[in-house]
């Protein structure tokens, strides 16, 4: 069977995505991709994900220069969740490891403290920089 | 505004959930979380999921001893995913961190290596024995 029928799809065609940092073993970001969006990453060796809200094959990095080169592929146990193992590349090669759109490493940066989320991440570049 | 009212569920009620060991920052397993959930997650101080196959709150190692012990509960820039850090606790103090009821460390044991699934983790304990 193709590696990718054996991944179930749900509803909406779409299986979650996690994707970690092979060299710190941060979770980066979470996104989804449909069936066309994983054999596109595994093609390129780049995070290509399926964005929802523009309804459209996304390659990570397009826009903003941060496209994450992966170096593995992972399923679980239910077949239905991809984890990737990815360098988080920069627009320069000096830029620190940008995944999020606001700027920061993660985009897990809001963490819960008594009931409240907070921001523990530093901003390391200017979203308007990146996006311009 | 409530800390549960500023995370955007999804149209079932829930949010994607990725669990990370605190220590080896290995990414463990993916699950689900409706409110409830996650308020009895951060009361306990212990991962309690959402299960969707049985439509119930699921004391992570309720049956097998392997619970979840939290440290940090996260969201992302979009708060529509939950990011735990947790230490993964074995059913005798001495046993090693399986989080998988396959007996695994990890639900992420599959990886994609020419258009097959492999499994590169072993088991851990026989899954007969964490579920006796």
């Amino acid at each position: 069977m193709n590696w990718l029928d054996s991944l179930r799809w749900d509803r909406d065609g779409l299986v979650p995505v996690i994707a970690q940092e092979q060299e710190s073993g941060d979770v980066l970001m979470f996104a989804w991709m449909n069936r066309d969006a994983l054999a596109e990453t595994a093609r390129r060796g780049e995070a290509v994900y399926w964005s929802r809200s523009r309804q459209r094959l996304w390659h990570k990095g397009e826009e903003s220069g941060h496209v994450q080169k992966v170096h593995e592929i992972r399923t679980d146990c239910d077949n239905d969740v991809v984890l990737l193992k990815v360098t988080q590349q920069g627009h320069e090669p000096a830029e620190p490891s940008i995944a999020c759109h606001t700027g920061r490493h993660s985009c897990f940066f809001q963490r819960h403290e008594n009931g409240e989320w907070h921001s523990v991440e530093p901003v390391l570049k200017d979203p308007e920089a990146i996006y311009r």
